[in-house]
């Protein structure tokens, strides 16, 4: 059986990835969402399994000590992480895994895991992703500076990538990336090549 | 302007690359077709510049000396080749070019513009191509074994190519190679990702 794939989709807060990987979840039943755990306690609404694995402090810190994460982060005194082997036998079983996160997580699964294909999403633009931050309400001056300044840095590690997608029209950008998982199960590997001519020879 | 991008086409023959190639063609009439130069004579219905560009031998020499063509061959004395200028001024104005070729002609191709994108037709199976073949009639077992083991020589250069992608359902198969047109757009290159953080600098 051919192993999975790996999907790292990823880029700044705004840009809309979220979005993009929900559509993309909808349209394709074969794919499989990568959930995060966190120590942070659930806000209404949130599930645990599906929004976040909610965990405490100690069984984080013990599944640290396992080696069990693609990556985590301290964020504030919250701990994130993605936990290795749901990924990892998913992928086993041929399922191709849909991760969605943040910049810097995805630089960090790509020193654990450089077979995966890290898509960048873009926002159309600063103006853009201005207008967008200011849609989820509550920013000052001060922090909204301090975003794009973020956002800006991140854009800045977009060569570590192996693919952009502009977020411009949601379903054009759900479209691309749909294409990107696809191409990526057309690319020739060596192990499939010997498979192939293996087959067509016995054939013969 | 973004250069645009050289999609070489090939496979043994009765795998069906003609076929994908029409259909992509019809589907995306972005694509341009780059159309062969042959030096034999036309056949009932072809049309000079759509089929072929139908020249003369002195003109096809001249040509060959002056180092205007990506590949050609001599086929049972009659030449067949593609012309290197309309293909490149084809990318310089941003236009990606579809070339439908047989597998020499790729390997040649890939030696003089290894910045192409090579797909691998497959066929379903040695069974599947036997009957293709058949199909269009007037083959002794004594040929069909010839192009059979043909065939076979050619799928061993697979490992030449960069995607592959097997005609089983003609559509499903075109959807293939749109993805493919569509991902090579979205990978990342060095040039871009300065355009990029550039752009999003100036915003700032």
């Amino acid at each position: 059986m051919t192993k999975g794939k790996l999907f790292v989709i990823s880029g700044p807060s705004g840009a809309g990835k979220g979005t993009i990987c929900k559509e993309i979840l909808d349209e394709d039943k074969t794919l499989k969402l990568s959930v995060s755990m966190t120590t942070r306690k659930p806000r209404d609404g949130e599930v645990d399994g599906v929004h976040y694995h909610f965990v405490d402090h100690s069984a984080f810190v013990s599944l640290i000590a396992e080696d069990g994460f693609m990556e985590y982060a301290d964020v504030y005194g919250n701990f994130y992480g993605t936990p290795k082997k749901q990924v990892m036998d998913w992928m086993d079983e041929g399922i191709n895994v849909i991760l969605e996160i943040d910049v810097q997580g995805a630089l960090q699964i790509k020193k654990s895991y450089p077979e995966g294909i890290f898509i960048f999403i873009l926002p159309p633009s600063i103006e853009e992703l201005k207008n967008r931050i200011l849609g989820r309400g509550s920013e000052t001056e001060e922090t909204m500076a301090r975003r794009l300044g973020a956002a800006l840095k991140e854009i800045s590690s977009i060569d570590e990538y192996d693919y952009r997608v502009v977020n411009e029209d949601l379903q054009e950008a759900v479209d691309r990336v749909k294409a990107i998982i696809s191409a990526e199960h057309s690319k020739i590997n060596d192990e499939e090549v010997e498979r192939i001519i293996n087959r067509y020879k016995e054939e013969l």
